[in-house]
């Protein structure tokens, strides 16, 4: 194995990038060249004929993940090895084994430890499963409320977004996450609580929003005369504080070598997500999630579409220099995705070091943020067509809407017209336009790609999370950054803590003077 | 006037920047200089101790201000004279006039041009207020659906989340903004349209997804055996296409001087926020608004705090070179906020040429992202603190939380645990922390600032939206670009009605090879 800027690979492609292809001369994006640059399995196709990529470039791509082993340490990881560590300094030192808590299918994993954690997992979707079975038999409960934050909010809330229409009939979820006070009490506005189930959801069992939100709500069942027991699931790992059977209605674990990030389809994500969509729907999720893991494991790169997109990512990162990507579905449904892989993207690969400790000399993950298209054309295309910062775009598509209900306006579709958008910027942003108005000139080579399906549905979406899952693991893998860890966001809990602290003292009339930054800005809260 | 970079200040800018102040050594980041380093005006205070800058640096910003004629600037905008161009070139030739939407109250702008066109606005704002009074009368709507897309759904959606609180009780706003049929559908699901009030937003009458969308939503009506004239207000411009009041319940104007993403204080977001809030609060938005405007006119910069925030963001982005601007409010309220000002900031200022037609030689306007904390440290944190793109932080904060519910867990309240979070965060990004172990190394000098105010309400809320609108300006005027037109979004635009007239010409079986390269896209959809 090869460093990420020792490699043969990397120097080629700093002496490519010096020149990347022109897509807006005559003759370079031409239909052929869409028709060959794609890639295609699981029935997606993913188009990236408007990248700023030749066939050496692909090529040379492909070698920087052979030098780099990625395909190696995505089988390592699939397998258990112990990966989350930073080698000579006290690390987590763990297994990542997300991909297990999915593994029920076809060709399963072999080694020992993948199937072990398969076992365990598959036996708390057993319970669920059970559990559900019961609720349903009452018929008691309409809504369910997930409190948690990061990776206990983000993933689950924008699958449940996405597959909302696949929901049963009368089950709706809720979502608490931010400790100001304002988002418990807006969420349970106008919610029946004796329908209500509430899961809890904290891997540590010590989540200083997830724990004060569950207090919160748990006083507003008690005014309404209900028990909390009869009403709160936790969802935790196996003897954190809240792993407490006698507290909850239901517990439900997850493990160490699951990450916040990557739990959508452990418990974090089936409790909501199986009472709103029923355990058929979401089994669905996971048999889409597995598959894409396994494609991930294909050397074949035109198929394993998580390495790809890795790469061509690696490209504009690394050697077009830029620093954000912005991930716009042209799907409603995905409307809180590009959060969710905000924090899958930014919080596995926003680091400085190597899995040696070293800091490294190259970018490492980028910037991610978007928004839905076509909302986005009106917003902050503008930037995006003619800004000074150049912006790579993954695009997502779907041929058919969800709601099979659309209108014929003008002989087109809505799903037409929003398809026709999706194609145009692509083109647009690609080849641009020359003008002799300045301002209505377009520079284009703003490299986009599209990643398309026939439609977002249980076994698409699962496909789709574990795409990039899988994306952001090669990413990491090839730069030889450790994913799975976040030492990053310590710093700002322990000096929360201490100004809580403050914020203590004042009310019990302690002294001062401990933290005496922070109490400036305490002092001038008295001005307002 | 002076052109930005052929400005002295600029010249010593670059200067100053070259060895920017190191805020993580010792004795640097002090309680004195959080005190000294404060701008405030109408109840808020900008903190920016926590940006790389001295008091040289801020000086020189303010020449920078002053040779780019800045101040003069905004009162020619606010004044109505011709901004909106590109000398030499065919250009909108406008005036750029939100301001007067708002300009009902003291110290009104003494120009002809912007009295004349507050008279206007004011003439509409008393047909609403009518329009709604009579409505209040009937009792029988309940609910309002605004149809719109971009500037006409952007901000008065942020505007309606951040001040439901404040809603009427019982009345609610859905918005549809998306051509994609699923957008549609899922928010007409489980509303009662006989009680349901629907606002058409679009200026040039001519939008493609607001028609499509009116079409659509019209159809339910009718299916209901509802008619539409009974439920349907048009916003528009004056003999636009859709400014057909025979059509409509009632019909409200705005102007080509208020571009899109300045609208929400015009009848783009009147309607929708006068019917849920009431007009005395709609009315607090626009006083909050107004007050903001004005002193976004005073020589004092530290009590314009929008031209304080403009400079600091100028500082970072031309003499730092950051790329991006996180926007997050600690407050859930805000939770769309940062969309429309994404909007606001990057269609306004994500451009590449001067007034004059020249291509700049600088950056110009920054990626503007983020969400809500303390959501986002649990999601992109760790990138912000430990990532190698140094990504500069707007923090938004508020004493107090806007229900009056809390709850006290462990001698403090939500709400302090909340400003515990913020202030954290600042301190930290700012200072970092040394540690031998690199993984927990952070490496500060993250700069950042906190705009603070004591609770969000309808006149807080207007003051916030003027000030980011008025920075915004502010950064155009100092770049000296065109922040009021949108070309960018032209090229886009024909390209996805080349493409829907191919859907078309498929349907109606007529000839291809009109658009080569996009029927390869539409070739492959028969892949799916």
């Amino acid at each position: 194995m090869c460093d990420f800027t020792a490699s043969k690979s990397y120097k080629k492609l700093l002496k490519l990038a010096k020149k990347p292809i022109d897509l807006t001369k005559n003759g370079v994006l031409t239909p052929k060249r869409i028709e060959k640059m794609r890639g295609s399995s699981l029935g997606f196709q993913l188009f990236y004929g408007t990248e700023r990529v030749t066939d050496e470039v692909i090529h040379t791509l492909i070698e920087l993940a052979k030098e780099t082993d990625a395909l190696e340490k995505m089988r390592d990881m699939q397998s258990g090895e112990v990966i989350n560590k930073i080698e000579g300094f006290k690390s987590e030192n763990r297994s990542v084994l997300h991909t297990a808590m999915r593994d029920f299918f076809e060709d399963k994993n072999p080694s020992k430890k993948a199937i072990q954690v398969s076992e365990k997992a598959y036996q708390e979707l057993k319970k669920l499963k059970e559990f559900l079975e019961e609720i349903d038999k009452q018929d008691r409960y309409t809504d369910i409320i997930q409190v948690g934050i990061g990776g206990s909010d983000l993933g689950p809330r924008a699958l449940y977004l996405a597959l909302q229409t696949f929901s049963i009939k009368g089950r709706k979820a809720h979502f608490i996450s931010n400790v100001d006070p304002d988002d418990t009490c807006k969420v349970l506005e106008g919610l029946d609580l004796s329908k209500c189930l509430v899961v809890v959801v904290s891997k540590s069992g010590s989540t200083l929003e997830t724990l004060t939100n569950e207090e919160f709500v748990k006083k507003h069942f008690v005014q309404k005369g209900l028990d909390p027991k009869e009403h709160f699931i936790a969802v935790t790992g196996e003897k954190s504080p809240t792993d407490n059977p006698e507290k909850y209605l239901a517990s439900f674990h997850i493990w160490d070598f699951v990450g916040g990030r990557y739990s959508a389809t452990s418990m974090v994500g089936a409790v909501t997500l199986a009472f709103t969509l029923g355990i058929g729907n979401f089994k669905q999720v996971l048999l889409g999630a597995s598959k894409m893991d396994k494609m991930a494991l294909s050397h074949k790169l035109h198929e394993n579409l998580p390495l790809l997109s890795a790469l061509l990512g690696i490209w504009n990162r690394n050697f077009l220099h830029l620093p954000t990507v912005a991930i716009i579905p042209y799907s409603q449904a995905l409307v809180r995705f590009t959060a969710h892989l905000q924090q899958c993207d930014m919080e596995s690969n926003g680091k400085r070091i190597d899995k040696e400790g070293n800091f490294v000399d190259f970018e490492t993950g980028p910037i991610i943020w978007g928004e839905p298209g076509t909302n986005g054309q009106h917003s902050f295309y503008q930037l995006i067509h003619q800004g000074t910062t150049v912006v790579p775009l993954e695009f997502i598509g779907f041929k058919n809407s969800q709601c099979k209900e659309d209108i014929l306006i003008e002989n087109t579709t809505s799903q037409e017209k929003l398809l026709a958008n999706l194609f145009a910027q692509s083109i647009a942003l690609a080849k641009g336009e020359k003008s002799k108005n300045p301002n209505k000139d377009f520079p284009g080579n703003r490299p986009n790609r599209i990643l398309f399906a026939s439609e977002l549905n249980p076994e698409t979406m699962g496909a789709l999370l574990s795409y990039y899952e899988n994306k952001v693991a090669f990413q990491g893998f090839i730069w030889g950054i450790n994913s799975f860890d976040q030492e990053g966001v310590q710093l700002g809990k322990v000096l929360a803590k201490k100004i809580i602290q403050l914020f203590e003292d004042k009310r019990t009339g302690e002294s001062k003077g401990k933290f005496p930054l922070a109490e400036m800005y305490l002092k001038h809260l008295e001005d307002f």
